[in-house]
C-alpha cells in the first residue's frame, strides 16, 4: 500500500455536509417568496434527487458533457416550479444555485486533510465543476493541491474515464492513487479502474433515516472512522 | 477596476525563476555523464528555446494538444543529443524532466500571493500542465485556489481560448479576471481577450544579459515592482 502517492476525494457527502448546507440556504430563501411553510430539508433532498438523472444525460451521450453548475441550475428550476415558487430573479436563482459553493465540511475534515497533506498529494475527484470545488475550498479552508474530477476529465463518476484520466493528469499509475469516499458504489467503480480505496462513513449525510452507506460493504484498502482517524491509519500523524 | 474577482498568473518567469532552477538540476545531472565541462545555464537556455516551437505544433493544429511535460521531455532529449550526452536512463530523464516541477519562486512571491489571496481568487494561467503546476505549488507553498490554464482549456497562450476558457471555467466575465505576468506579449494577448492586466518586471529571468520585458511597454491596468508591491496596489494590505 505504500505506493500510494495521491489521495483523491469524493466531495458531496464525504467532505461536506451538502444536505444541511443546502437546507440552510433554502430556509433563508423561502420567506421572501411567502413559502416559509415548506420544509427546507425536503427541498434539499428533492434537488439532490435530480443530480444523478442530470449527469446520466451526459454519461449516456444523449447530451454533451455539461458542468454541474448548469445541471444544478436546471434542476433547481424544476424543484421551484414543482413547489409553486415563482418570481425569483436571475440574481436570486444564481445565488441559491451557488449554495453548493458554500457548503461546510464535516468537523473532522480540515484537521484530517491538513495531516494527510503532509504525506500525500491531495485532489478532488468530484462530479462538481472546478469553480464550484475551488470556491467551496477557498471558503472552507480545504487544502487541495489540485481540483481534478469531472471538469478536467470531462467524465462523470462512475464512468471509468473519470478515475483513469484523473490518474493520467497526475502522471501516476491508477494504483498510486487512492479514492476516499463515503459511498461504497463510488469505491467499487474506483477499484474496478485500478485505484486504491478508502472508506469513511457519513451516517447522517441523508439525515436521520439514512439506510445506505452506513458502513464498508467491501474490504476496502483502508477504513477510517473519520478523516482524522483515516489520516492516522494512512501514516499521517 | 474594482470588479476584478480573480487574479490568474503566468508562472514560468513571473512566479518562479526557471533558469536558475533548471541550471541547478543540470549541474547535479552532468557529472555522472562526465560532462561537468558544459555550462548548466546554457543548457537551461537551450531547453527553454525549444518551448515555443513545441507548443506551436499544437497551436497550429499540426499536432493534437499535448501536455507540457511531454513536450519538455521531447525537447530535453534533443538538447542532450545536441550536446553529446548519452546513456541517461529512463529514470534519470524523468527526474531531470521534472526539474520544472521543482522550481523555486522569486523571493517576494509567497508573501505577495498570501496577501492577494485574502481578497482575490488566485489561479494559474500557465502553459504548464496540471501535475507540473500542482507539484510545484505543493513544494513551494504557493496558495493557488485552482490550477487553470493550458490543460483545462486545451489551448496554449497566446491563443485567445486559453484566456477566454479560463474565465469561463471560473464562471466570470473576462473583465473580472486579471492576468499577472512579467511578459508584455502575454498581457497584450490577455487584454485583447478582454482580461485586465498587471505587470511585474523580472529583469533577471533570462540572466544578466536580459534585453526584453525589462519594463511595462503598454499602459497596463496595474504595474508592481514585485508581488508584495502589486498586492498593496491592488488593495491587499
Amino acid at each position: 500500500m505504500s505506493q500510494v502517492k495521491a489521495l483523491v476525494f469524493d466531495v458531496f457527502g464525504t467532505v461536506v455536509d451538502w444536505r444541511t448546507g443546502v437546507a440552510r440556504e433554502f430556509a433563508a430563501f423561502l420567506p421572501a417568496f411567502g413559502r416559509a411553510d415548506l420544509d427546507p430539508f425536503a427541498l434539499a433532498d428533492s434537488w439532490r434527487a435530480l443530480y444523478q438523472p442530470g449527469m446520466e444525460e451526459c454519461r449516456s451521450g444523449r447530451r454533451e458533457w455539461t458542468r454541474l453548475d448548469v445541471l444544478h441550475r436546471e434542476s433547481l428550476e424544476k424543484v421551484l416550479a414543482a413547489n409553486g415558487i415563482t418570481g425569483a430573479s436571475e440574481g436570486d436563482l444564481d445565488h441559491l444555485n451557488r449554495a453548493w459553493h458554500r457548503l461546510d465540511p464535516w468537523p473532522d475534515v480540515v484537521l484530517g486533510l491538513t495531516r494527510m497533506s503532509r504525506k500525500y498529494f491531495l485532489g478532488t475527484l468530484s462530479n462538481g465543476n472546478i469553480a464550484l470545488m475551488a470556491n467551496m475550498a477557498k471558503r472552507a479552508g480545504l487544502p487541495w493541491d489540485a481540483i481534478l474530477g469531472a471538469e478536467p476529465t470531462r467524465a462523470y463518476k462512475p464512468q471509468p474515464e473519470a478515475y483513469l484520466r484523473t490518474a493520467e493528469i497526475l502522471a501516476m499509475r491508477p494504483e498510486e492513487v487512492c479514492l476516499v469516499a463515503a459511498h461504497n458504489g463510488d469505491l467499487r467503480a474506483a477499484r474496478k479502474a485500478g485505484l486504491r480505496t478508502a472508506f469513511v462513513p457519513r451516517p447522517s449525510e441523508h439525515g436521520e433515516g439514512q439506510t445506505k452507506d452506513l458502513g464498508a460493504e467491501d474490504p476496502w484498502d483502508w477504513v477510517g472512522a473519520d478523516f482524522v482517524d483515516l489520516a492516522a491509519k494512512m501514516g499521517c500523524a
